[in-house]
């Protein structure tokens, strides 16, 4: 057996999530499809670097498996990449060292978040940015941003009910970016790791102070207080990118 | 009754075209039917600047209707907006004197037209851009486009079984730009009017001379044999958008 790591992108509009469950399509389900074909009937388990729910998207998941023989990189890649539902796509492919973990051995993540702010929202972006159709503060969004920097315990943007004890995390970077057309904002988010939803109530609870609702200010007193209802609402899967995840 | 005239946009992957038709939902059926909820059940046609085939898409269609009283524009764009499917966005509503039509009075329509050259094809665009995995030389493609400008008959570029008798075209504009990244060719075509997928034709044609399959100075004597067969496939459909339609 070797050890392959790939990087995935995958839309995430008809999805049930990563990770397999009993019903509904899965990404994780789909790959281990097509590694069983490839491997002659072999069942071949999949490990991602994590979850992602529902209609979240990525651009460089993360996987790693066992294949019973090693094969050239390119031809791994391209069987892969051809043999899954063309809502997956196989970006790289590398052999790693059979000690290799997708999901314990993870450095940084980073994820992306796509907001619509134009009027009407766009048709072509319906599955793929969220949307908020109300009046924004940009400056407001800019000023709160870097509050989120830093090692803080993270209660107050963690969705209740998960069942992690340290809700410590470390947020490297924080930035939001307009597009040229000015109908769309990008946040990028650059950690060691986040809570369960914590970068869509991230991006909730800085709608609501672009919007006026929250003060700019109110980040550092919400992260101390460690109750999730003083954050904002949860903003919609759609929006999201698991981007890149790097390793040591 | 007022006459209106709208911009829409829509995102053509779930219609089966523009123009209503027994079987299949189309763009047409659908405004139609919002208009008849916003009317209390009465009856309004919508003309368009002209059909889109199945599975593409439209960032800047133009119709027009008679609706029984006169209401205040950006009441009329949201009502339309948002009481028809989210696939369909209402951009802009303008009153226009009574005999306005989109369709008979065109004066130069545009068209976009995307193609993903990326490997693998991106998940995200798989509905928006026509994938291309071949070799291209983007220098024969540029040499070739101004051979398309100026007015031709373009017999050559039209689909078999089209029932319309002059062929005779002009086109003011065919550019070909590739985005930062390097995996997106964006075509764009602005004329007088085009023959039935006449612009799916030129992009299948262009990309055969981008991989060397027809020659680079070849489209002069194509356009002036009249020989469909001499051009290249029709492009898929998921590349093209009506990108703007201009009246006198």
């Amino acid at each position: 057996m070797v050890r392959y790591k790939a990087i995935i992108a995958y839309d995430g509009t008809n999805f049930h999530g990563f990770q397999k469950q009993p019903n509904g399509r899965t990404v994780q389900e789909e790959l281990e499809k097509t590694l069983k074909k490839m491997a002659n009937g072999q069942t071949i388990p999949v490990f991602g670097s994590g979850r992602t729910d529902s209609g979240v998207h990525a651009v460089g998941q993360v996987i790693h498996f066992d294949y019973p023989q090693e094969r050239p990189l390119e031809r791994m890649r391209f069987a892969l990449d051809t043999q899954s539902p063309e809502d997956i796509a196989v970006k790289e492919v590398e052999l790693v060292p059979e000690d290799f973990h997708a999901r314990y051995m993870v450095h940084e993540k980073t994820y992306q978040f796509r907001v619509d702010i134009g009027k009407p929202r766009s048709p072509f972006r319906r599955h793929y940015a969220s949307y908020y159709p109300y009046p924004l503060d940009l400056k407001k969004i800019e000023r709160a941003l870097p509050d989120l920097l830093g090692t803080h315990d993270f209660t107050s943007f963690c969705a209740a009910g998960s069942s992690i004890e340290d809700k410590t995390r470390t947020i490297y970077e924080a930035t939001m970016q307009v597009n040229d057309a000015g109908d769309e904002l990008l946040f990028t988010f650059r950690g060691n790791g986040f809570l369960y939803k914590m970068i869509r109530i991230l991006v909730g609870t800085l709608l609501k102070i672009g919007n006026g609702r929250i003060p700019e200010d109110a980040i550092p007193e919400i992260i101390a207080k460690k109750d999730r209802n003083l954050a904002g609402p949860t903003a919609h899967p759609e929006g999201l990118y698991l981007y890149e995840v790097k390793y040591e």
